[in-house]
């Protein structure tokens, strides 16, 4: 009985929360759908943004191309409150960069250098290379064999969270035992003799050695070359890769202001500025066209929600983060008047929903948000999962902002991010008509709901 | 009633048949199987002729170093007659070669010279492009706008068949309306910016024009600029590639003699040579070693059928076939003893049975191929399919000898083939054990059974 009176009372709660939101939201959400689904301007936008501007390290030439024209193009799309925030990014550049096999045999290898990675001596490194699989392996190994070699970790993918840090910290844990430079296997589930490059850090502990990505068909070589009769591999690796001061740089916001709550805020966004091969087109060009494309739609259906819709494009998340820092610290206090934040940098393959941050199982914010998602079951992109946010949200999230991410299939993403492949064509413009589809009624009902989503705690 | 009979006729002809070949052979198949299924061997050869030898482009110093060590190979598995026979073989170089957008953007383009095509004059062609997507289309756009111009075949893959023939004939096509180069899309399902090189040839009656492949990636990117807003494209396209005069190779040969009937043979084999990019590991290497380590497994076993196993490895598959027609004709009038022929050219993915050539439903062969095929179901590779054969058998099999090819799952194959990922990694060891064991079975039972398989119409 008493468990049947709950039921009932949360069957009320929420047929009265339907009534209130996703009923007298329903007409607006399917013209929202209709609109992205018939969309071309996004993928026009992507396009022109990746094949006639390029690919956007944070620090050069073409992101501050992308900026100017981010900017423009958001007040094409009748966006208000334009802004151009300055920020410092770090600057790497690549230079040219090479490595090959000497022993046992003589052969180009394919290779990237990381982002952050210092370069080579002029002249380039020649050494033995040892090969590890785990920083377990590693320890194991010891200095003794270590010391004045290459550390190759050939470490199969298992996932990108778990497989990453091996690029990330590979070369200051090798540097430690006394490595002369690290050459990660690139990070992907699949390759074509594809490099994928993508930030490392140093310790503050060890001496800054090279690091560069193989391919995994290249570390397999080294691994194969190395297994027939214990053979002696030696690898030259010549890179003039640089961290040069620090760069101009800058994250674009502009707004779709409340009609009745303009200093509530919904943020949306993902990061302007990609890797230096490639196009960045799924990392993260699709998130950001995305997020312009369903703000774009709103304000083309004379949409104007209660709470303002801010979209947000950062830079140099690919290296550290100090777009997303910086455009915290600008909004200082008024951190307590950003309701939700809803970041999209896992590229634009087919939605299926959205994770959100903190979510947990009797959370009373689940039940609202699986309202809103309802509405986009008409397209298969209404669930909500636990998990969400991103590097860019992270410090919103840090204080109190509920964060989400939309989620997708996620496919080949990782085949194709950091690399030369992340190219306009990866993105099917049906996928990302889904996406803008399932971003523009999110972000328009969270900036709708009459009572704003928060977490229980900062309620 | 009538039929009653013929059916009863038939299954006591296949009964007799499986106790005469079938069971006896059961115990012998089982074996076999079990030993390839335990291999390294085949995974190691393969691996020394790619990663140590590498790829073997018919004419190349690598080619010879391949046949000298498929001869020695040959000898320490205990082959005998062992002949490498001298063969005149197309040979042509690559040499520096690149591509780039001038207009409207600049960019490099990736891309490969295809095998036989003339180079560029030094310093190279500047051309607008004039993009189609069908021999069709080309006919309609005509010459009025092709003169002078280079033609970008943006064929999307069809399947392999219907889709090679514009990275065959695209540039004398193109050079009849009087294009001065000629671009195609690489002919592939599925790209990371992964060019891919091949044959292609010139029609007696057009100028020779310089032919590259781009990637599928480039292609598109070049389509996406002209669409927007018309633009006019401009390439700049550099090759230094050339037709040098015919080079020596070879084809090798060795031989399990047979026990009762040595003058017959059953020929199994592959094309040693390959494309000058990636290792020829799917394409043909794992098609050599499959059939050389069918071979050794049949003299480790010490199983000498009644009939000798040939096995040939072929040379210039990939240009002009010079191998295959050289070996024909030094078989001369013993084609007549030539009773099958299998060729290994699809890749060691996953086997599933054999293709056979001029297969018909109700082919008297078809029972017998199907009764040896059972002896393959443990393995999952016992399927009897129409349609098969090769390139190197084609020159047998018009001359009447049953030929046959193993057919697998096929799931990468034309990733893979003719690019620089064509390598040893591609292989999967498990699979490459499969493809052994279902060759040598089948090579032993065609050596083997009482009565030769032959097509009705040699009978």
């Amino acid at each position: 009985m008493h468990t049947m009176r709950r039921w009932c009372l949360a069957l009320a709660a929420t047929v009265v929360f339907a009534e209130t939101l996703a009923l007298n939201n329903q007409e607006i959400s399917v013209r929202i759908i209709d609109t992205a689904m018939a969309d071309n301007a996004g993928f026009e936008k992507l396009s022109y943004l990746c094949d006639r501007i390029g690919n956007r390290p944070a620090g050069s030439p073409n992101m501050e191309k992308a900026v100017l024209w981010a900017a423009e193009q958001m007040k094409r799309d009748g966006l208000v409150n334009v802004v151009t925030q300055p920020v410092k990014v770090p600057h790497w550049t690549r230079g040219n960069e090479s490595a090959s096999l000497l022993e046992p045999i003589n052969r180009p290898l394919t290779m990237l250098g990381l982002g952050g990675s210092v370069g080579t001596p002029r002249g380039g490194i020649t050494a033995e290379v040892v090969i590890v699989h785990s920083f377990e392996e590693l320890q194991n190994v010891g200095s003794a064999r270590v010391k004045g070699k290459i550390v190759l970790w050939n470490v199969p993918w298992d996932g990108y969270v778990r497989t990453v840090v091996y690029r990330q910290h590979g070369a200051s844990r090798a540097a430690k035992f006394g490595a002369v430079a690290a050459l990660v296997r690139s990070v992907t589930p699949n390759s074509l003799q594809t490099p994928h490059t993508g930030a490392m850090e140093y310790a503050g502990d060890a001496r800054q050695i090279p690091a560069a990505a193989i391919t995994v068909e290249d570390a397999l070589l080294i691994q194969r070359l190395q297994d027939a009769r214990n053979q002696r591999v030696v690898v030259h690796l010549e890179m003039e890769a640089h961290n040069q001061p620090a760069a101009e740089s800058a994250n674009v916001f502009g707004e779709i202001p409340g009609r009745e709550k303009p200093q509530e805020i919904v943020v949306i966004g993902g990061h302007l500025d990609s890797w230096d091969v490639g196009q960045g087109a799924q990392d993260d060009g699709a998130g950001c066209i995305t997020m312009l494309q369903a703000a774009a739609i709103l304000k083309h259906l004379g949409l104007q929600p209660r709470r303002t819709i801010r979209l947000v494009f950062w830079t140099d998340e690919e290296r550290e983060f100090s777009g997303a820092i910086a455009y915290r610290r600008w909004v200082g206090d008024r951190i307590k008047d950003h309701v939700a934040a809803i970041e999209m940098d896992e590229g634009a393959e087919r939605p299926i929903g959205f994770g959100f941050g903190s979510l947990q199982e009797n959370s009373p914010v689940r039940p609202r948000l699986e309202e809103i998602g309802r509405l986009l079951d008409k397209i298969n992109a209404g669930g909500i999962f636990p998990g969400g946010g991103g590097a860019d949200i992270a410090p919103l999230m840090m204080d109190g902002v509920p964060g989400l991410s939309i989620r997708t299939s996620r496919k080949h993403y990782f085949e194709w991010h950091h690399s030369r492949a992340d190219t306009v064509d990866k993105v099917d413009i049906d996928d990302l008509r889904r996406n803008i589809a399932a971003v523009a009624v999110m972000a328009y009902m969270l900036a709708e709901m009459p009572k704003p989503l928060r977490l229980p705690a900062s309620d």
